[in-house]
This record gives C-alpha cells, structure tokens and sequence, in this order.
C-alpha cells in the first residue's frame, strides 16, 4: 500500500539532517572529511559523468569528488552547501559553487567530467541522482540570489550549511519573531488536467515558448491566501475561460527551475466554452482519449505530442487515460 | 461531486484580474472610483466591525470603507493593495496600510470599529471575510518584509497593484530572465495525522508554544527539492522518530501567519516507537480513537483538545473519526 508514484526529481533518499546542519563544528568537520563527497556547480549547472552502459535509459550522473580533489579550489568565500547524509555509504555530501572560475580546469580532476546545462540534459539524469541535483540547484539559485536581505537592504551570512541566511544588520526585525525572510523559498504552482463534463475529453493548452506540436496541462503559480483547488479553478478560467469544480489531488514534483514545487491534480470542467488568455498562452483546446493516446505514444498522425515522463503533466496525463481504460470512450 | 472541502480562510470569492492589475490606469480608476472599498490595515491588524447577531456563530467582519471616507489618509508613500473585484456588488475591494497613524483617529469614520489582534481574533471572523483577510495579511506582509531586492540590496518598486516588486537598479539579474524576487512568498508547509500500522491509533504532538491540554497533528516546511510526500515522512521521523510509508493528500489551507500554505495528508506509520525531538516538540503520543472522539467533543476527563474546526489539522483528525466510524476501534 505505499507504493505510490514517485516523479522525477523527487528520489532523493539524503538524510538532509536539518538538525545536525546547525552545529558550526559538525559540519567543519564533515567538510574536511576525507570520506566527504563534493558535487561542483558553475553558474548552476552540475558536473557530470557521461553513463556509458548502453543498456541504461539515462545518459549522465554525478560527478563526486572528495575533499582531496577539491580543496584547493576552497576560498575562504566559496559557498558549500551541505547535501544530507548518504546513510548506505556513510558518507556527507555537499555543493559547492565554482562559478566564475574556469570551467576547463576541473578537467584535471576528472576527465570524463563536464558542467551540464540543466534543461533539458538533467532529465536524462539517473533519477536519484536528478533527486539530488534537484535539491542542490534550488538551493544554490537561492544562495546565489538572495545574498541581501529583503527587509532592510543589508548583507547577509550564510548559516546551517547553506539552509538558511541571517541578516548583518543586528536592529533588522528579520532577527525577531516569525518571519520567513532567512529562509529558502519554494514556489508553489499548480498543474492540471481538466476534464469534460461528459469525461470523455481533456484540455490541453500550448505556451507560446513550447516547441512546436507539444500540447500539455494548464500550470500556474498559487497567489497568497488560495488553496490548491481555488488556485486550479483561477488559473484554468484565467488560461481558457473554462469553470472548473471539482478538484482532486494527484501527487507532487519539485521542479528546480528555479524553485517551483508542482501540485498535479485532476479537475473537472462546468463549462466547455474556450476563451484563450493570448498573453500566456498560443492555444488551448479539448482533445479525446483516442488521439491523448496517440499524443502519449508517439504515434499521433500530425506528430502532436505531450511532455515526457520525466514531467509531471506526463503523468497526470497518463493516469487519466488508465483510469478510463475499461470505459469506451 | 463539486462539493469538497473548503477550509477556513481559503472562502474568498474574489476576482483577482490578475491581468486588470497589471494596467497602470485602470487601477487608478479603481482607486479613486467612488463604489470602490477599502479596508485599513494597521500594523497587519484589520478594521473590523462586531457582529451583534446573537444568532451567528462568528463574531466580526470586515469593516469596508468608501474613496471619499478614506482619502483624507492617502499620501503619495501609502501601500494600496489591490485586492480584486467583488462581482455579486460590481466594487472593487483594496487594502490600504495605515501603520505608524494613530489608530483612534479612524474611530471617527466609523464608531464601532476596531484594529483586531488578528490572532486568534481572525478565527472569530466570518469566513468569508476571512478568506479576503488572509489574501490582505499575507500580501501586505510581504509588502512590509521585502521593500529591498534580496538580488542586490536596492530598493524596490511597487506594481500591478501589490502583487509584485520592480528592483530599481537597472543593471539588476533580478530585472532578467526567470525568477521569484519580483513575486510574493507562499510557504509550503505539510501537516499530518498519522495513522498506527494496526489503524487503531493516531499520532499527536505538543509544540512547546502550544496552550497546555492542545495536541495536534505534526507540521513541518517543505524543503528545496521534496515532494509533499517525502517531506510528510522527513518531519514525522524529524519529530517523532517514526518512520512513515504511504501519504495521502486531504486538503490544502492557506494559513496567513505570515504565508503559510498547509498541505494537509493522513500518513501511514510502518513504525511505533516515538522518540521526541525535544528542541521543537514537548510531546508526541499515539492515542486511541475513543480518546480522539472525547477530544475533538471536548469531553475527554483531563480536559485533552484538539485545535478548533478553523484549523485544518481539526478538519483531517475529524475525517479519521467519521472514515472509520463503522469500524470497532
Ligand atoms: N514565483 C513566481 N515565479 C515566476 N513567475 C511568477 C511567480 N509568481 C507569479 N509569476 C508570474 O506568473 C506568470 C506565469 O503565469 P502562471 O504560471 O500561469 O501563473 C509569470 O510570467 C509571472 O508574471
Ligand atoms: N519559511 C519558513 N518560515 C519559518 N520558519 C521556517 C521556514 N522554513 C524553515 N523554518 C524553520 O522551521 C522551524 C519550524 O519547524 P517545522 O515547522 O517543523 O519545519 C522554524 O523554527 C524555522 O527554524
Ligand atoms: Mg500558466
Ligand atoms: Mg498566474
Ligand atoms: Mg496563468
Ligand atoms: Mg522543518
Ligand atoms: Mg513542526
Ligand atoms: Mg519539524
Ligand atoms: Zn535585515
Ligand atoms: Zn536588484
């Protein structure tokens, strides 16, 4: 009973030791030690090793070094972010930002190894080393944006190996009571298939930046104060003009560009009226279960088709056809 | 089959027009539109208006104010949030901040009125007008909190009526390409019930903040990089140190103190041995479900509770009850 869909970017089996993070001396010595492993990121994209067993689907993982390899490229400024704990192998894991430096050098340490652009390559990560790579460039975007605190304009220190910022300015009341200032964010969006009030049809919208014949579900970011449901039934109506009632949950993905977390649902549609929102979107319109077959398999006659199954959408997509599979739609 | 949950401060039935917002003139029509209404916000602190309907289980509401009442206390450096349009009256809704005013000067634009503690006050609040409350609290908060871009530590800019923040420097990343600084914040967060392997059992604990003699489901922020599902089972070990297998999605709430968006779930425990961890929890115990029912009906002999039904956290222990109502726990 709990084997339940695990999307990709989500299989990161770290201990991320949230607790353990905040001993300043704990953590120097995980950094130091030998048996610590460092994954290098340039301007957010990992370093990676080509997967050579053509019988595998994925074509990269990462590249780890230990703290040998890498320390004389530590500065006394270099932003190490602690990763978690790999508990099979005991060892601590870590990112550090090499950005700025030459690329080509790290060649030295591994030649086979090589900074990736992350989209589209990291989907053709091993999942749970996108897992990991997911974790890490949110966090390392992060780092790398929020280094002035949005209360009072001052510098910030990075604390608990990454997890968290403090302002400088000791009178900021970023240094009292809740907040959320200091801390990482992550962007919650919505994504959804809407179907028809007859079920036998699904609405599929194209972005005006999708390449050309990918059709996918509706998204869009959550505004404060809404809940999922009101955020579908907002964003379908503003993308397409469709009223949505019903909403059922699907299952979540963390997607680390920068920092969305994607909460796939399922919606049901009142209406069947199209009024496209044509400052997002190009198109937006209904399609049968038959030609959503065609579309999911690669064999649609106009070579339509939607995201991989690397993508949520994929998924909710895919769900929705199996679970019609017995009707005659 | 639309009839789903629909938690307290997520009943706002507004129009957000979050593409009317973005035009500069149309707002200003808006604002300065006589049927347009405006709530004030001191200190994050809304106006209310008692409710003396003895019959009525709530105990305040919105106090909304007109163009012609307010304007003396508009200046060029007022916040103006746009909240959206209320189509059953054709007004357009805004909150103004008037923190750092003397607050018994606005007594005279309407007698009854008062700046309300907003918690727990805001529990006592219609739950429509809460709904419109928490869209108010949150953005202004995060008005108030990020006046600076984290990118740069410049100043920033107002627009699209409070929904978003321009940095002032040109030359800023923060002003290119993809990224979160300009938007509001939203935290997600996961809040679990979890359920004894045996199903006879669920999980509480005690915040060390909590009144004495409330217990509640374990909660936790999302991290960079997790899934919903992945988070449930990191806080649940965090807290209580029991492992957890299957989660399912319940309901979602926004909780606006200050941006919180609680993803509700029940989780199924493959483990029974809790140890507490004592920097955030006082206590965390399994506890039967007749003593849940006593409880949650505020019958239990040592004056045990649970949150009240404002909280999803009494929404999700109260869904375990009634789904297993016909079975002899
Ligand atoms: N956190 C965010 N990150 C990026 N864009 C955002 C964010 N919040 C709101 N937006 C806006 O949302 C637009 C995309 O629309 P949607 O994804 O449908 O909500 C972007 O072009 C931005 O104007
Ligand atoms: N966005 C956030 N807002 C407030 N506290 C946060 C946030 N993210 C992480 N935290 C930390 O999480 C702690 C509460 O623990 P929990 O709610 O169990 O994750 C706080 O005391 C903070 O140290
Ligand atoms: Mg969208
Ligand atoms: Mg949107
Ligand atoms: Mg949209
Ligand atoms: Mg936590
Ligand atoms: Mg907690
Ligand atoms: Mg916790
Ligand atoms: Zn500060
Ligand atoms: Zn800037």
């Amino acid at each position: 009973p709990d084997q339940q869909l695990r999307n990709f970017f989500s299989l990161n089996h770290l201990d991320r030791a949230s607790e353990k993070r905040k001993d300043k001396d704990w953590l120097q010595a995980k950094i130091s030690d030998e048996t610590s492993q460092f994954l290098l990121l340039s301007e957010l994209k990992p370093f990676v090793l080509p997967i050579k067993d053509k019988t595998s689907k994925w074509r990269y993982r990462l590249c780890w070094l230990d703290h040998n390899k890498i320390s004389s490229h530590l500065t006394s400024d270099t932003v190490i972010l602690f990763l978690g704990i790999d508990h099979s192998s005991s060892q601590s894991l870590f990112a550090i930002d090499v950005s700025g430096k030459e690329e080509s050098k790290f060649k030295d340490l591994q030649p086979e190894g090589s900074f990736m652009v992350p989209f589209p390559g990291s989907l053709q990560m091993e999942p749970s080393d996108a897992g990991i790579f997911a974790e890490a460039r949110s966090m390392m975007d992060w780092l790398e944006r929020y280094k002035f605190c949005a209360t009072c304009g001052s510098s910030t220190d990075i604390t608990e190996g990454g997890h968290k910022r403090v302002c400088r300015n000791q009178e900021c009341k970023s240094n009292k009571g809740i907040h959320n200032t200091a801390y990482p964010r992550t962007d919650p969006s919505v994504i959804m298939l809407v179907i028809s009030a007859d079920g036998k049809r699904c609405l599929l919208g194209r972005k005006k930046q999708f390449p050309a014949k990918m059709w996918s579900c509706l998204a869009g970011f959550m505004e404060p104060g809404e809940s999922i449901e009101d955020t579908v039934r907002r964003e379908v109506e503003e993308e397409s003009g469709v009223k949505v009632g019903r909403v059922d949950y699907h299952s979540s993905q963390p997607w680390p560009f920068p920092a969305s977390l994607m909460l796939g649902t399922i919606a049901y549609a009142k209406t069947e009226d199209i009024k496209v929102d044509e400052d997002e979107m190009e198109d937006a319109q209904w399609f049968r279960r038959p030609e959503i077959v065609q579309m999911l398999t690669h064999q649609h006659p106009q070579g339509l088709y939607i995201p991989p199954e690397q993508a949520i959408a994929h998924q909710i997509i895919k769900s929705w056809v199996r679970n019609t599979a017995s009707s005659n739609l």
